[in-house]
């Protein structure tokens, strides 16, 4: 008999992946330079040369039973004592290699956070507009994810609201950002009153509540946007951090867990995670992956593509009329539909050859995304079918 | 609060390990190449040349994004037809590319396979000696492994003790075949009776029974041992493979899931293992991995050298007396030791610079594992400690 839970999910597809299907069919019939879509959060900047380089540098001199031997499931302790050094550089917090657990990628990071911090039935707290794979990363494991409604002024944090579903099941609160869909990064008023909330009800209910700071789009932060590094403001943040979007690489599937320096038990919560991994099936990202991006640390990809997008789109849609908080990074942006039904606007947008994500998906009805990691150059043509899209249809 | 489980586990340590610790800490009083590490399965063996050359090639000449990018759930399109097709020729089975799920490693397959046909509670059965892992790769899923006890005359199956076992909360049967400790082949007549075995008591039962058949050790067969390829037998077997062996690259975490063509679920089953991978994590194989193993399916690295260090060790172990079933593949070999405590047999043998496992770690004491996948030098020279361990302690 096979298990059902999972021959169920199969009914169950994404709305992304669908979209993102039409957009390909819909490609084969008028040429997929003329379909504009902005369903998938797929990088498109080129990897930076310096990686492919010290690839190729490694694949040429290295012994190959040294380059593609076994990781230590910890990982490689060089690049978990590399990865240590440029944090500290960076954010100011004393990161040791002992603090640094590689994983494969950021789902595979917040597979061992979750684990980490609840056992089945407790709950996982996050903010809509959220990332829908944080649905069943969080259920599957037993623990169960709930989710504030947004705030739609500033896709800050309704503070009202968390309060209320912070009970004593809460193991853990989940955030994003820069955040996937909105685009927004939280403010140091937001972090520094969401810290001094969780000590607070950590203290109360007598155990730590943790908070699991998902950062992938850390390094995709537009000009005069102030991004405070989370663990600087809470002593008990697990980091999970993945190089796909700063360098490009999403298919090679590399990330790390980095707890706090400042948790009292940090040390023993990257040595969990090992243990963690022999449960579900994780290994190590790639060894050769490991060591070339221990190599381009401080290195990215040419990330500005995403803000010269942006700041076309944003001045188009508020130009139409549309509710728009402006991003300060990733390469998301989330307007309000043009109609109560984010849905319906969606769909309708198809007859135009936009392919635009509706909010529901992210909890957040009314509301759509555009992930605007193409060219330029079909950005700039974009403009003209949504012109045409608004005024044909809401005018 | 950590989760108390997996802080628990962090004071079991492995035996290996240790051992392996050992040998690295010897090594740097007396010179790594004086002492006989016989402790780790890591292959020494050079990658092929056409792998590396492949990786180069791409590197050179794809497109970045083309290259580095996200890999579909399941797997590249392309690798998995092409893994089809190599099997479809090897096996003679009709494999398709909806019976692949590319997986990370055998580790990342087994994770799959064991939660595809397992709820907590059930039980997966496996025999002794077994590979030490499965027992958290099993248990931490909330299912539980049953070991039936080893058949030391040749390490095939003790049938009788099976039957035994066989209940009806078992959902699936694991095997290892060439096997990691004992290096022996399941013969046509063990597939056979237990094919017969399964089908009786899933009609019995009135569920399927699988057969999850766990194959990284399946390129290294020793001259004239007919090693009958598993799936042939028994039409719902999940094949786990692993190229980490085949191909010496054990740290880049690839390999897959192979459904048996004939299973009436396995486009399901395949399908089925994109929503397990949600739940725990898992990320497809590395995208540039993933093209460059399938490029060089029908290549292997030069595995001869583990059946010319099994010979001289075989033939050694005979003559000094020990009771040895002669290995058909891998490279290992899992002889009686000189007293029924092996462990003490083995702690004995660390003043010679013999480094060797108790079998108790494999659910077999009284016997222990040498893994020669060394240089043949460092075989010939261990001889003559082994000689003098012998000698001076046990004559």
């Amino acid at each position: 008999m096979l298990v059902q839970k999972y021959k169920d999910m199969l009914s169950g597809k994404s709305v992304i992946r669908q979209l993102s299907e039409f957009a390909t069919a819909r490609g084969k019939e008028i040429g997929y330079e003329n379909v504009f879509d902005y369903s998938l959060g797929n990088p498109s900047v080129p990897v930076p040369q310096e990686f492919t380089d010290e690839m190729i540098h490694m694949l040429t001199n290295k012994e190959t039973n040294e380059l593609h031997g076994y990781s230590p499931s910890l990982g490689i302790t060089s690049v978990r004592e590399a990865i240590a050094a440029s944090l500290e550089k960076r954010l100011g917090l004393p990161y040791r290699k002992e603090h640094i657990f590689m994983a494969s990628g950021a789902a595979g990071a917040l597979a061992h956070a979750f684990r980490l911090v609840t056992e089945p039935g407790d709950e996982i707290v996050t903010f809509a507009p959220y990332f829908p794979e944080y649905g069943p990363y969080v259920n599957l494991t037993g623990a169960v994810l709930k989710v504030v409604p947004p705030d739609t002024q500033a896709f800050q944090i309704r503070f009202d609201k968390l309060e209320e579903m912070l009970t004593k099941e809460v193991k853990a609160v989940l955030i994003n950002t820069p955040n996937n869909p909105s685009g927004i990064v939280y403010s140091k008023e937001t972090l520094q009153k969401l810290a001094d909330l969780l000590r607070r009800k950590s203290a109360l209910y007598g155990h730590t509540i943790y908070l699991i700071s998902d950062e992938p789009y850390r390094e995709i932060v537009f000009e005069g946007v102030d991004a405070p590094c989370v663990s600087r403001f809470y002593e008990d943040t697990i980091m999970c951090y993945s190089f796909s979007k700063s360098l490009s690489i999403p298919g090679e599937r590399i990330g790390y867990v980095a707890v706090n320096p400042n948790c009292k038990d940090a040390e023993t919560m990257v040595n969990m995670c090992a243990q963690i991994s022999r449960g579900i099936g994780h290994n190590c990202p790639p060894s050769i992956i490991q060591l070339a991006v221990a190599k381009v640390l401080d290195k990215t990809a040419d990330l500005g593509v995403y803000e010269t997008n942006m700041k076309i789109l944003y001045k188009e849609l508020v130009d139409l009329g549309f509710t728009c908080v402006k991003p300060g990074g990733t390469f998301y942006i989330f307007p309000k539909a043009l109609e109560e039904d984010a849905k319906a606007f969606c769909n309708k947008a198809l007859q135009y050859d936009l392919v635009l994500v509706p909010g529901d998906t992210f909890g957040a009805p009314g509301y759509f995304r555009m992930a605007y990691c193409i060219d330029t150059e079909k950005v700039e043509r974009s403009l003209h079918a949504l012109r045409r899209f608004v005024s044909e249809t809401y005018r």
